[in-house]
């Protein structure tokens, strides 16, 4: 069976060039990047390449980044490493939208828990956009960081981060933002951003997984996260994973060169994407921003249907997409990013997210249009909710 | 030039077989195993095989194992994590040997700095054990964690792990010990050690850095340091590492079968190195404990000289060691541990750590013992302190 994979944000697969600029660095230069020998030192010297190359991608300095093992420890390590630098300076407030990735809201709850933080989980508009003014207002003197995400995940959303930057310069206000979702596919630049802390991950970007790093801006303190030696100049204990460095400056190495190009390519392929569907499916509600989402992203509910369902069914069609809601034990729980936006339960359990890449065909969207309207339709013929509702209207 | 690289424990080439496991992980096998699709399905399973085969190594239940991202995390997690969710109940205080790995002592660092933890640092014996008696007298009914590493990466020495839990268990104290010194070394097997917490790393075993497991005893409250979705059963958040999983799950398969002949093995290349260095070159200390030591593992510390040079200077003879002590700036400051058990300062400074592999021959020992000597002696005629010495001695 033909697959279209469509799950890009759950997980995507090493590009060969990146694995191939990995391999030397399991076995044959294998060595330790603090030793004195030469054999460290070399080492140490291709870490710093590497390190130059995802600053070059971000628009950042290359002693501004911090390599993690993974964008969610990029994200802890901003959120509590900022508060437990600054909390005695500043207080104990945290904002943090309330559509973020589980790291950055479960760090926060790790704060408002263990060092009695107050966390402001600001709400989004329809399109999960945070309001500026509604920041503004959420602004305290006791503020140390306001964590926001450049892009979801689950809406596709992108949100206007220069705006909120602004004002937080204002109050002085360090700013935060999750890129895992936007880098790679729209242009992330900390100063065309105007962050101080920016996170991104190796499998956003094609590298693997195991690997992510954090922007900082200079001369930010931060207490570390995981405890050890004077790695990443002591702000990150532990050996470095120097074959997933590699593979993380290799694929933003790529990443520079082809930006505009794939950005362009998702654009089209996500387009016909959501005009198919929504052409082919009645009752369907395209969530998030209709214009400024990330390129590669679409997200629907259907009403009437179980997202994990259809996200099965379409499986055995060879189509892999994932849903935002999921069906934790008995209760159905559905999206809190779906709620956010105001979605009802309802229709938040019908949650459909295709996440494209470079890798994807038109082929392979037609292959969706002709299987998806009929594994709705027939979910949709099991549903009593939906037969009810049918029933009222016809 | 003949290569002999002893420098194990700071970096080791990953084994082909394990690299061959790990590759279709990256491109082929790529999955998320969160996702409710076949191929999620598939690779939960596998991750799940990889867990078996881990818990295996260390007689341990499947699901008493937690993936990391390094034994440094491994520790963070057993120490924060545990302190984190026994506090309120027990107290706040911790107990420590004074010769642990950074990401432990700092780990402890962090508790005393962040949550007014007093944590006390036990001291060691001439050969770097902690005495039972001792650490019995330590223990406070506020004691939430004993943390005592399994072997020292510096010194070799192995502690009386048994008779050390035994002390907490007579109290009811949690005991972790730090196993990355020791795992594929000597049998580390957590039933026979008697402990509640055990780490490892991937790189001790010849899978790649960037993985690390910890073992918990069932039932063990863990609060989680790395906050983010619900992998590893809600303990240990970040999108699973699997390429690394795929690689510790077969290196540790391969541990089980080859450990009786590897320890035997190191032990006879390390008796010769041992022999033969204390032959051949005057005024030299075995560092450690003479029997109860790692099979691998052979320390010293040369009078009059400094260990960074005398790396460097057999570096250029194809032979890479490692030092204890580290020349940080202008300063000479000398290891920790081998302060801890009592090697004046001046002795310190010229330490050499070899650590062995399967991979080191007979023949790279006797390049060891051609260069060294000569090496050790070039330095010493360019030391004040040791011609000022031998001129007394004349």
């Amino acid at each position: 069976m033909k697959r279209a994979y469509m799950d890009n944000a759950a997980a995507t697969p090493v590009r060969p060039e990146v694995l191939e600029a990995m391999l030397p660095f399991f076995t044959e230069r294998f060595g330790n990047p603090s030793a004195v020998y030469d054999l460290g030192a070399e080492i140490k010297e291709v870490m710093e390449e590497q390190r130059g190359k995802v600053a070059r991608l971000l628009g950042a300095g290359r002693d501004e980044i911090i390599f993690t093992s993974s964008g969610a420890e990029a994200n802890n390590l901003a959120l509590k490493g900022m508060a437990l630098a600054t909390f005695l300076k500043r207080g104990k407030h945290l904002i943090v939208s309330a559509i973020e990735h589980h790291s950055v809201l479960n760090s926060a709850r790790f704060l408002e828990k263990f060092f009695d933080f107050e966390v402001t989980f600001l709400p989004v508009d329809k399109y999960g956009r945070v309001d500026p003014e509604r920041l503004k207002k959420a602004l305290t003197p006791a503020t140390v960081l306001v964590s926001i995400g450049h892009a979801s995940n689950e809406i596709g959303t992108l949100q206007d981060i220069p705006g909120l930057v602004t004002v937080c310069r204002e109050a002085g206000v360090p700013f935060h933002t999750d890129a895992v979702a936007s880098v790679g596919q729209v242009t992330v630049d900390v100063k065309e951003l105007g962050v101080d802390l920016l996170t991104i991950s190796g499998p956003a970007l094609g590298a693997p997984k195991g690997i992510g790093a954090l922007y900082f801006r200079n001369k930010l303190r931060l207490v570390p996260q995981l405890n050890g030696g004077i790695q990443e100049r002591g702000r990150r204990g532990g050996t470095e994973n120097i074959p997933g460095i590699v593979g993380l400056g290799k694929a933003a190495e790529l990443a520079v060169q082809e930006l505009d190009e794939k950005a362009v390519y998702l654009a089209k392929l996500r387009d016909l994407l959501v005009a198919g569907i929504s052409a082919k499916v009645p009752s369907v509600f395209y969530t998030g921003h209709p214009d400024a989402r990330l390129p590669g992203h679409a997200s629907f509910c259907f009403e009437g249907i179980e997202g994990e369902a259809l996200v099965y069914r379409l499986s055995s069609q060879g189509i892999y997409a994932n849903t935002g809601s999921a069906c934790a034990s008995k209760a159905l729980k559905t999206s809190p990013v779906l709620g956010a936006i105001g979605i009802p339960p309802e229709v938040a359990q019908g949650s459909l997210v295709f996440t494209l890449s470079r890798d994807n065909r038109e082929d392979e969207v037609n292959q969706v249009l002709e299987h998806l309207p009929q594994a709705v339709e027939n979910l949709r013929s099991f549903s009593p909710v939906w037969r009810k509702k049918m029933a009222a209207g016809a």
